[in-house]
């Protein structure tokens, strides 16, 4: 069985992987020869790959190495029966201590004063009296799954309120409360922290939209940790121009690479990552472990044994 | 009992206070009209204050704005049985969180990606290599009183391994190991993030100087929210550009304000917070509250709760 790896396993988790009875590892020369002739299991994604996989008849299961899946065919895959996994669970813990960075980089004046020259550095009165501490502040995070819980678990130990919001409006620990789609309004305008971590769905797309934003009264900060195109770039770029938010701070973008004329580059009070909050030293490792795990499921009965994704729903 | 308010006592404070049984707030109008007559408490200090004091015989508890009491007439104090508390405490959590903040600014790349231009935003190959997550690293805190503490529990919290240094060299929780200055080098070699939050003394001015840096072998982040003499600027200037440090968070400076042709302005990997790392929006109400929690207290016995200044020592 032909393992297709795009990503590079590294060298401890390869070995237990080809360890595995009848398993092949291939790399991206493979695929530049064969394409996916033969191959059963794809790790990562690739242009190369999408385009061949509609003719293709072995492919059975793909691992991706993101947690969000939906640059993936999910039509083609669910007609073709392919098995696809994500690696969520890995970028829990980096994500939630970049929003921690964030909201911290804001409230300790980091953020300000990066960009003060040194002729202003000093007049630092205004930073006084905005500058604050976590404790009694809320955050309102929309997403109430294992990246959102454990965004939630960082912010709550710093004395924050933590609420959420999610389809079914379950409650969820460590959430104080859980909302509906319906009871966003409300919570959005008592949240000092406005956290995106959503999945990317039609009912998604640009739900932060002019109309969100200009209802918020308390200028929050908002955070985009989630999907680019859930957020209407140039509504946001108007909120943060007209005070509806207090700050900003995207890791994802509606477009990426983040181009170079991109309005975002003018907006004030707004923090920037390329799309690095879920990255670690040892996330490679991490994501293979997961691969190792489904394989070793998939190759005794087929099925997999963590992270597959419901081709319907898209997570 | 007359309360004495020359510092502004916010409303939710005031009338906790107003609430205990026999008790009026007075503002600075009373000591306009009526001086110090029937005053048996003062929060805050101003100069009529201290020139009516000596002649008044009902003033029994004073209450500071401030941490440091050196600007008050201990002797006058002592020699009329008057009670002096400070709100000594109340920086810890925001320094503690500025601490945290520095931290997360270099761990989730903010800091670096902040420093890119459009141009060369998307590159994120080496910031994917290098951002990490905080569970595993080892801080050193310098300085193990109740503010150090306070940076070793959120640092702690975070799953960082936190040890100090002090005088004594005597365990404190939450530190895992603390060591006395002859401790320093081994410490300082395995620590992750060092921070200097010691009180200026003849023997800490200069202490991280040119011999300190180039002992380090795993180019640690340094963290000053101390005393900004702890630290030789040219020594740490050296070290930022030659690698002996892997970055550097300053809030204080040995010369405040920060000159405008300082070198640090061109030092690589350096964040700056001009002296704010203790402030915060709610300052007037947490010291209200020791007013408050003294007040409880000083009603009940004439004793008080908390941060009761020993006039002899003057601290």
């Amino acid at each position: 069985m032909k393992v297709l790896d795009l990503m590079g396993i590294p060298a401890p988790e390869k070995e237990k992987i080809t360890a595995l009875p009848n398993v092949q590892v291939e790399s991206t020369d493979y695929l530049a020869q064969h394409g996916l002739a033969d191959i059963t299991v794809i790790f990562g994604w690739n242009k190369q790959a999408a385009a061949l996989l509609p003719e293709n008849t072995s492919v059975r299961f793909v691992q991706s190495f993101s947690a969000g899946v939906d640059y993936f065919p999910l039509t083609t895959l669910q007609s073709k029966n392919i098995l696809l996994a994500n690696t969520s669970g890995i970028h829990a813990q980096p994500i939630a201590e970049s929003v921690l960075a964030y909201i911290l980089a804001f409230a300790r004046g980091v953020a300000a004063s990066a960009q003060r020259t040194p002729a202003d550095f000093w007049a630092s009165d205004d930073l006084r009296a905005s500058v604050f501490t976590l404790p009694g502040k809320t955050a309102l995070i929309y997403g109430t799954g294992h990246i959102g819980r454990a965004i939630a678990e960082v912010l709550a130990q710093q004395g924050m309120t933590v609420n959420g919001i999610s389809h079914h409006g379950e409650p969820v620990a460590p959430f104080a409360t859980v909302g509906r789609d319906s009871d966003s309004l409300a919570l959005a305008k008592a949240a000092d922290v406005i956290v995106n971590i959503m999945p990317l769905t039609a009912e998604t797309h640009h739900f932060f939209n002019d109309a969100f934003f200009n209802d918020l009264t308390g200028a929050p900060l908002f955070i985009n940790v989630g999907r680019g195109p859930s957020v209407d770039t140039k509504a946001l770029v108007a909120a943060l121009h007209n005070g509806q938010l207090g700050g900003a701070a995207l890791d994802v973008f509606e477009q990426e690479p983040l181009p170079a004329d991109s309005p975002l580059w003018q907006a004030p009070h707004l923090l920037m990552t390329p799309h690095i909050s879920g990255a670690f030293a040892g996330i490679y490792a991490a994501a293979a472990d997961i691969l190792y795990h489904n394989l070793v499921q998939f190759v005794q009965d087929g099925t997999l044994a963590e992270n597959q994704v419901d081709l319907q729903q898209g997570y």
